[in-house]
């Protein structure tokens, strides 16, 4: 094993029945929270975890995630997450993913961008300069062969969903969860378009939302696989955006 | 170890980030989906898993689930969940759990009732006779001090939520899936009721609902900390009934 094998990490999970959906795939939103879990993993292993963070005073945030399949895993199999840090900026860092099937065969790829920011100031962390650049030692030279998130835009001025956030919504630091909005979002598409399958699902995180907020959902259909979505609170506030493309 | 303890199945979880609330405790609806888990993983071991039955045209339905606690696991540690099957009747199996925390004390128990069925006909499997009686070789005797569940009873006319069953409700059978119907049921109090943590939660699963029903939520609060909760389809049909004790 190179030195550049042993930066990426791996971690296996089975497709457990109440994480996959009509079809018997598994939802997007389990693969987004396991995408995130791993993300937590590998940088705790080498020094850069949340735990060791908050001692610090600092968090990880994720920016944006975007998300290319092929195709998920079944009901009851074995699929292995792969992740890697592509780069490191002095904002941010990109964090890469690969998913194998139970063959170990890539069915999906996933980019992410994270900041770090001080829990005190709310202000981000210089990244470069963080544990003496020690972050930057586990850049990993892998193909990652999916377009980078793309910048979304949004301009229906009609929801098509409001909810107010609720109990299950909200995660440890009072906000709603990442993965909530995911979900959230998938079930504004009926149940027919999933039949196809999702190819590519893009997430920007802007703002956060907390309990009792009103989200409304606002969707642009750009072709009749492809929409862009924005969710606001309390009317006017922008707390994300997605971008959601079906198999056509 | 004796026999005895050896068909005590045992499975260590870690409660991730996007699994705990805003108290930084798992949220039942995980646990719910954990101790479904581990019947599934502790009767396959044993060859009365789904997979094999299946095979067979049979599948198991959970009809009750009663969970008592004295705590739940924070954000990050590890738990254990012990199960085992405690009686085994014609039509029902009572299936007993344990939850231990990260030292293996345990901080709560749960009791669940589950028949067979099959999946051509619908009508129950006689459980005493099914595999030459083999299932009854699983019994153990081990204690499991709560009380089994009760009969629940809600006289509310008036509903205090509705929704459409989403994407995300619905599992590989096209139902609504019996985890979803425990975070709905979460997601009808306020916040500041989990501040003082969730004793018991019950469950009876009476019927099936589908993609695009509408679930009307009825809830009698028999005292300020304790409420009966029903969950109709399309106006009359029930679904299933709950109750949930908070501590006071």
């Amino acid at each position: 094993m190179t030195d550049q094998d042993n930066q990426i990490g791996r971690y296996s999970y089975v497709a457990e029945p109440f994480h996959v959906d009509f079809e018997g795939k598994l939802t997007l939103g389990i693969l987004g929270n396991h995408l995130l879990n791993c993300a937590g993993f590998h940088s705790s292993d080498r020094g850069f975890g949340i735990a060791k963070l908050n001692e610090d005073n600092y968090t990880w945030v994720l920016s944006r995630l975007a998300i290319e399949l092929e195709d998920l895993p079944n009901q009851y199999e074995e699929f292995t997450i792969e992740t890697w840090v592509e780069n490191v900026y002095r904002l941010f860092t990109d964090r890469n993913y690969a998913i194998l099937d139970k063959d170990n065969r890539p069915i999906g790829y996933a980019r992410s961008v994270w900041a770090m920011i001080n829990l005190s100031t709310r202000k981000p962390a210089n990244l470069i300069e963080l544990h003496g650049g020690d972050i930057s030692e586990y850049i990993v030279e892998k193909d990652c062969p999916i377009e980078k998130p793309s910048r979304i835009k949004v301009t229906s001025q009609e929801p098509v969903a409001k909810m107010l956030a609720k109990y299950t919504d909200i995660d440890i630091n009072g906000h709603v969860n990442s993965i909530r909005y995911i979900e959230h979002i998938l079930d504004l598409f009926p149940l027919e378009k999933y039949k196809k399958g999702i190819r590519r699902f893009e997430m920007a995180y802007v703002a956060e939302s907390y309990y009792n907020d009103e989200l409304s959902f606002y969707v642009d259909e750009l072709t009749p696989s492809e929409y862009a979505i924005e969710i606001k609170r309390n009317g006017d506030q922008i707390v994300c955006r997605s971008k959601m493309v079906f198999n056509s």
